[in-house]
């Protein structure tokens, strides 16, 4: 259905709406919209905006991503009728979405209406769209209404990946509105707490016709008149400029910030520019992006579709991340849609960081520093459940108190706190950024007391089991000692020690003494004769699975209850192939070789985040064909909706993560020699010519390339960020 | 606080008002009331009326027991002042509330008002409600307005125990009202299905004075005026008929049965019956329920605690029996709160129905009727978890749909189906009846395949595992092996085998091969050094617990989470201490004691179910002093707010029911010999000097009889029921 160019994707056709209107979800990192305007309605669609870190609670302690006023709100009044012609593109250069498309209405009469938008990667407050209308075969008056509507509502997606919520919320209440000559003012408060205000500017300019005021309840407007004469063209430019005030109500001291009162003092930025000029900005900050952050791919026979694919997945990683802001991480679906209510996971830590840490040191320091300064939220997680230290919370949105409600998930999946530790140490590792040495010496030492509090020491048997918990595969059910989950706390304890040892951070003797003591004596059941790692407690008492993965790829959980999953040897997702790839100095070869074989044809590749893992973990195994055919898998996994849910859901950032960890860690083999030099091991797949991409490691940028003649990796001495 | 007579409670100040609301609750099985009606405001209060079986949907699939109309509102106009007294008390001979009290406004007038109520045993639909005023100090206008309140609310309860949901919603819509002369007319429907439609018609009649319309929207009602010279009293008598009819909008049979539009064709009930005289019906019903389920009980020295307090146990099992229907059953709270949103869990057939089985088998044989009824319902559960066979509901309201939203017990608690065939097998045993024999059989089969899909085969060790299981004991979280589980699901497997062979239902050559295989190879973990059954899987592997239960009696969950309660050796109520008294043959005495000794120190009774289950163990077990001391705390659980929370959730029905069991099993010693006989093993408190009480079996009445002679049994030769 998308047609591949290097630098752009276009669709042509109106099929599957929903999944094009996440396809072509546009973001700068600070705002995000998705792309469902159309002139026939809105049913069926999700006309959502978000902001990043706009969450407002809808019960106590529960929040969810505030849909905002719908900025690019239009009415185009052309009578009934349908489309002869739709065809979408976007162009990954700029960000810009163009839509060209011609309406034929029931006497006849079609005209032509182009629609683009951007979201500014330039200055992260504007975005503009411009909509061009011409009457092909007829001559009469047309009529747009434009402006912002503040009349959206939220629906507040439930935790569980099993239950659909058809609920709707309303979390905004507009408490200002304005219009102008040629502009509206839309001002609003999130109700429950007040925590965030949204202002909102737009300035419409018409090539020609006249405006009148066509305000309703909280939703000011402008009814724009033109006259056509036949194939004569009106152009109408809206420039939005979207300013927020996000307060933590418990932290009063942010008040000095305010938002302005009325539209028209204020917003020389949505005057003084045009929609092509901005453009040309927001371009420039595109370019510096893909500067660092491009891969450049040649396929044999020219084929394009990697190459742009590829690209797409890089600009998704773009485009949401909140460039700047250490207060908010970025949400498994970023801001292109509200499920699991926005909120933040390990996907982030896991999936996403390498991305930015390889290509961006300057914003992984920030998603570092958000789990950095959530660990008094935290300590508040691990408080409620009568334990020490720090516990990260499955999900977050707000700052870092536990958003999960679930008990099997929310209670048990606990590995997050040890991928977060884990993340910190690869951004050290990596980054070689020493001004958050102390504080994360800090969060290593709190995590590992938490870890400490979590396991159960059994004396009868002298040991330690972590008892009541969920691994990455969801299918496990509430099980004991899941490898993934005690090999990487042993890695928590490990670092905590090391810090204290290198005097980063402060440590009773008794409490490391334990720390050491269970990283000894925890449990993690092992078959040494077929050298293999057992992934938790009950796994070789399941039966074989009678199931079968449903033929259109959707998830096995919407035909089976994870009651009934959970009993057999079925995997949702890479558990321990994750493990292998993250820490492959915990395996030897054999052991690598004996948990591939063994777990990945049980794995039903139920989560998003399961790919592109299976393609690294393939590639670093030297299984070329299965690299290929997993790759494939997460390449392609939104913009040809493998999963059957991009359109119920939005983007999977964690899949995007995994695919470009794939291509750098998986085929180009990019890893740290011994020497602490960068070192490439090239696995390409067969028909790639070519591969080439820049990435920084401590503070230096190389550029890595692979062809026919190997890999080499080239300094490039240039400071980060 | 409470003061105790042998067929009395009362209560001198309002101390605790929410606490005293739920001691005096009234109902007859049909219909009831707290005991919530104030004359200065509803502060604090919960104002509600149930119906059995009254349920409607909150959210799709989710059910809460609506709020009715208030029946008993009044309104009392005397000025701001205050209570000179106020006394209540409780009449268990007829079931007739009173209060008198007497009210002193600011300028220092003084009123009595003495208020009765009673909820007629005699004819389910009658209430009525007597009104007595007396000016004691002054001349005056007094004024009441008097109707039916439309506009009640539910607060719709959270499964979670630890969660108080403080939304409410109203789930009725008044379709209909009307007032007349002396009467007002209610009619309403329940909103989302319109499954629930009740009429109500009261008649006021006041000894003098005038009367005129005062209904407001949703709430018809009279204004009452009345001058009173001092000293005089003036009685005002409101006699209540409650017609419902529920629907099930998948049965669409029922659609026969239609309310009465019109309040005053209708309700030659209301008109032709005074106060006392419909009490004195009330009091004839009452009686013959007392001469069936009565238990006298005399201490040494005249004492009439236990008397007393034993009686209110019996009291609330006979108030709260939904006589003649076998649609419903019993909620947790039965009728006088809407706590678990009004469901039935395992309560009613593990602790209500053996007093219901030995006093009134027909009452007992609707019980198990539901449970037979809802078949398909259990059916329709086990296939939503994709497992073959019945899965009886952990909560059900109407039909036997699970109702149970939490992963952890909604899940995993799944003894209840193997507690449904062990009440069957009770029921069939003692109550003789063949009627309900190839009925009985088709459930235990059903349940038996449901166990056959539950069970996990490993084929490693060819041993069969229950895992993902939570037992009776709450705080072991989600485990494998539960003995009580496990054990009683081999009693399930055994029924149906029996009922196979003896050729009441029909089951395949190999799944009965594989029951008999599970029931051999099921595993349940015996330490044989020590005799001792352990509780599951994790049990030993638990370190021991360092907290400590709150001094005022509520349960640990509320200072300490769920998920660090697990990982302890300590238990939340009876569990194999429970399976010990109802399945005695399982284990050898030296087992029994072993079990006793391991686990009861290490439990907490944060579950109302768990005291009265010890005092009978310990009876059995010859520890007088334990089984008094735990006798005392299940028999004025309630009574005496033993848990601290009697006020904020109602009646404990399944404390009731343990209480009764402890006295008729556990003192008594009441059991069936080998001779087919039943036997008693006396062994009473010490200062008991008497016991007797009457029950059936196989539809024989005996009377029972323990003194310082010793325990007899006289037959009287007089049909059940």
């Amino acid at each position: 259905m998308i047609q591949y160019e290097p630098w752009k994707i276009s669709c042509e056709g109106r099929e599957n709406p929903k999944l094009l209107e996440n396809i072509f979800s546009q973001a700068n990192g600070y705002l995000g919209s998705r792309c469902a305007f159309y002139i026939d309605g809105a049913k069926n669609h999700e006309r959502c905006n978000y902001l990043a870190g706009g969450f407002e609670y809808i019960s106590p302690g529960v929040t969810d991503m505030v849909n905002l006023p719908d900025l690019f709100h239009f009415q185009l009044f052309l009578g009934t009728g349908d489309y002869l012609s739709f065809s979408q593109s976007l162009d990954m250069h700029n960000g810009l979405f163009e839509r060209r498309s011609v309406w034929k209405d029931q006497e006849g009469r079609e005209t032509q209406i182009n629609i683009s938008r951007f979201i500014s990667m330039d200055n992260k407050h504007v975005s503009a769209l411009s909509l061009e209308v011409t009457a092909l075969n007829y001559s009469g008056d047309v009529t747009v209404i434009m402006g912002i509507d503040g009349n959206t509502v939220n629906l507040p997606v439930d935790d569980d990946q099993t239950k659909e919520n058809l609920d709707t919320v309303s979390l905004l209440s507009v408490s200002e509105t304005e219009t102008g000559e040629n502009y509206c003012f839309l001002k609003a408060d999130s109700k429950a707490s007040g925590r965030l205000q949204v202002a909102i500017t737009a300035r419409m300019v018409q090539s020609k016709g006249t405006a009148k005021d066509a305000s309703v309840t909280g939703c000011p407007a402008k009814e724009l008149n033109f006259p056509l004469a036949e194939g004569e063209m009106v152009r109408i430019e809206k420039i939005l400029y979207t300013e927020a005030v996000i307060k933590d109500p418990e932290a009063a001291s942010e008040g000095s910030q305010t938002l302005p009162k009325v539209g028209q003092d204020l917003y020389p930025h949505v005057i003084n520019h045009s929609f092509e000029e901005l453009l040309k900005n927001s371009e420039v900050a595109w370019r510096s992006h893909w500067e660092q952050a491009d891969i450049q791919v040649t396929q044999k026979g020219n084929g394009s579709f990697v190459q742009s694919a590829l690209r797409y997945n890089i600009f998704q990683l773009i485009q949401n991340c909140p460039y700047g802001n250490s207060t908010v991480s970025i949400g498994a679906r970023g801001l292109t849609h509200g499920r699991y209510k926005g909120c933040c996971f390990w996907d982030t830590d896991i999936f996403l960081l390498p991305f930015y840490l390889f290509t961006d040191p300057q914003a992984a320091r920030d998603l570092i520093l958000f789990r950095l300064n959530t660990l008094p939220d935290a300590k508040k997680n691990a408080k409620a459940l009568n334990l020490p230290g720090a516990r990260y919370p499955w999900m977050c949105s707000i700052g870092g108190i536990e958003q999960c409600q679930s008990w099997d998930i929310g209670r048990c999946e606990i590995h997050i706190t040890a991928d977060v530790a884990y993340a910190v140490e690869n951004y050290l590792e990596f980054s070689g950024d020493e001004t958050l040495m102390r504080r994360s010496a800090q969060l290593y030492v709190e995590t590992a007391r938490y870890w400490a509090g979590r396991f159960s020491y059994d004396q009868r048997k002298d040991v330690y089991n972590l008892l009541f918990v969920k691994g990455p595969d969801e299918y496990c059910g509430v099980s004991g000692n899941n490898a993934y989950t005690v090999l990487l706390a042993r890695n928590n304890f490990k670092l905590a020690l090391e810090a204290v040892q290198r005097k980063e951070a402060e440590a009773g003797a008794e409490e490391m003494k334990k720390w050491q003591d269970i990283i000894e004596k925890s449990q993690v059941e092992y078959d040494s004769d077929r050298y293999l790692y057992i992934q938790d407690d009950n796994f070789l008492r399941l039966e074989e699975f009678p199931g079968k993965k449903a033929e259109d790829g959707s998830a096995s959980y919407h035909q089976y209850d994870f009651d009934w999953l959970q009993r057999y040897q079925v995997i949702k997702q890479a558990d321990l192939v994750l493990l292998m790839v993250l820490k492959p100095e915990l395996f030897t070869a054999q052991q690598k070789t004996a948990i591939w074989d063994f777990y990945e044809p049980l794995t039903l590749h139920d989560s998003s985040l399961s790919f592109g893992i299976h393609a690294w973990a393939a590639a670093y195994l030297g299984l070329e064909q299965k690299s290929c055919d997993y790759f494939d898998k997460s390449l392609f996994l939104d913009l040809e909706d493998r999963m059957k849910n991009t359109g119920r859901e939005g983007i999977h950032l964690a899949a995007v993560g995994a695919t470009w960890q794939a291509v750098v860690f998986g085929f180009a083999g990019l890893s740290l020699g011994k020497d602490g030099k960068p070192k490439l091991s090239p696995r390409l797949p067969k028909d790639w010519e070519h591969l080439s991409f820049h990435f920084f490691i401590k503070g230096k940028r190389y550029l890595a390339v692979i062809d026919e003649k190997g890999g080499r990796i080239e300094t490039e001495e240039k400071k980060k960020g």
